[in-house]
């Protein structure tokens, strides 16, 4: 596992463990956690992931590596890094008798100018960002490296301990403070799914036999406002959303909702939770998490 | 200059001298050839690749090395490789204040079920080949690392010079040599162009700001039966040609033509031998040689 110190890694190891998986870990710095393969590497660093993957050779790879600085990512240089380095990873892993690869991929991979409902057969690739045209480079490559291989595509995402720059950990954070939360007007229609879920499908896409892309979502398209809304009512303080006080992206999609036909009926995967208690427990991570502080 | 003890590079860097560029050539073996500024290096292997790149600090970078073994690079793995050095290439080329850069795409980036005559704004891309996706997924990439860079899509390319396993050379040289020349029903529809001329495109477009995917081709559709029949004709002995002989691919289309119309209108660039010129003069190469040898 790549990635392995972050929001969805820390996760799927313990999901793989649990599947009697050995789990090998992967992360740029020495993990605090009790994991009992921990690697510490940069994989953008040649000689260091090639000597990792020779001496580990593993059986499966997920691959969740990436550059992801909140805000940043999008636009980042080095998101072409990790082109690079991906493929090699791939090329690597099928050296070294690797059978099965899951990578993690985005929906942001989709032509957001039509996408509505996100089909991976049907709805157009047309990435708008660097950061997705990167990561659709680079599974039109690793498809072909002579691996099984499936490819995750992620929608949005939330849950305890995510980087409070984005979006529902930033609003649960003011709200907990008893701070003003600013927001758009929160129309746009997106697809929320909790990080253990998320986790919990790139597990059981690694122990399936499912290849291609798959889209990684809940199938439910939300109004960003009631995810708001949800968080101040877990808070307890509807009253201090201030909705409508940041602008809209101009080119934020109206609806980007994953269709989960494949993750629900090729890998019989539903989510676990629903968006209210998931939010809800959002909201008393970052309580507790602001009465320690 | 990469690939520049290439079939197409060796003449690019004769022309790019001749418009007044300080041309630095790039290949994996020493030259016979009287360059000033040959570099030998791998440009898979990243730090050698790195240093050179930073050594010269090209202002302008025509990357024509990739992995071409006849016959097998369709397959070959090492497509992937160039993917990778390619990325990093355009990357390390950015960073050290390159201003312009032209990469070397393919035909078979495009849809061959359904190509006929191959517009670069039309046509869709859905490469068949791994050589196909490795070129399509590395031009999605490089055109966002932020220099101005133009792709240029080769299609059928021939002269005096090319590798003896591929069509034209192959007929050519068994013409000359009194052998039997066998070949398919021929009846399927190519672009054709001089080596000389595909290196002529290249160096225009690395001498003008032309952007994004541009086909290099004649625009002229020949079946591949009037090509052996020139070869035959230069070499007085049509009696040789075995047509039929060998069977058609069954995934070759009919027609693969290129739309020249940005090569023409935006480049204002014309091929400047016709067909049956450039192939007396091939199989006169060929017989050159074949008294030499």
């Amino acid at each position: 596992v790549t990635g392995a110190s972050g929001f969805i890694g820390s996760r799927a190891c313990g999901g793989l463990a649990e599947l009697g998986y050995e789990v090998h870990a992967v992360g740029r710095r020495p993990s605090g956690k009790d994991l009992s393969h921990w690697h510490c590497a940069d994989l953008l660093e040649d000689d260091r992931r090639r000597r990792l993957v020779a001496e580990v050779a593993p059986s499966h790879l997920l691959h969740l590596a990436w550059y992801a600085e909140p805000g940043a990512f999008w636009t980042a240089p080095e998101n072409t890094e990790w082109v690079a380095a991906t493929i090699r990873l791939a090329q690597e892993f099928a050296a070294a008798g690797g059978r099965r690869a899951v990578f993690a991929g985005t929906c942001a991979e989709y032509d957001w100018s039509v996408a509505g409902r996100c089909s991976e057969a049907d709805t157009p690739l047309r990435p708008a960002t660097l950061y997705g045209v990167c990561k659709d480079a680079t599974r039109r490559v690793v498809e072909r490296v002579g691996v099984d291989a499936a490819w995750g595509r992620v929608f949005f995402l939330y849950g305890p301990g995510e980087d409070p720059r984005r979006l529902v950990a930033s609003v649960a954070r003011s709200l907990v403070a008893g701070e003003q939360a600013a927001t758009s007007h929160g129309r746009q229609l997106r697809d929320f799914l909790h990080v253990d879920d998320v986790a919990d499908a790139f597990v059981r896409l690694v122990d399936s036999d499912v290849t291609g892309a798959v889209n990684v979502g809940s199938g439910e398209g939300v109004p960003i406002l009631r995810v708001v809304e949800l968080l101040a009512e877990a808070a307890g303080r509807p009253d201090l959303l201030d909705v409508g006080a940041l602008p809209a992206r101009p080119d934020d999609p109206d609806e980007l909702v994953a269709d989960v036909g494949r993750l629900r009926d090729e890998l019989g995967w539903r989510p676990t939770r629903d968006l209210a208690e998931g939010l809800a427990e959002t909201v008393a991570w970052w309580r507790e998490r602001s009465g320690s502080e």
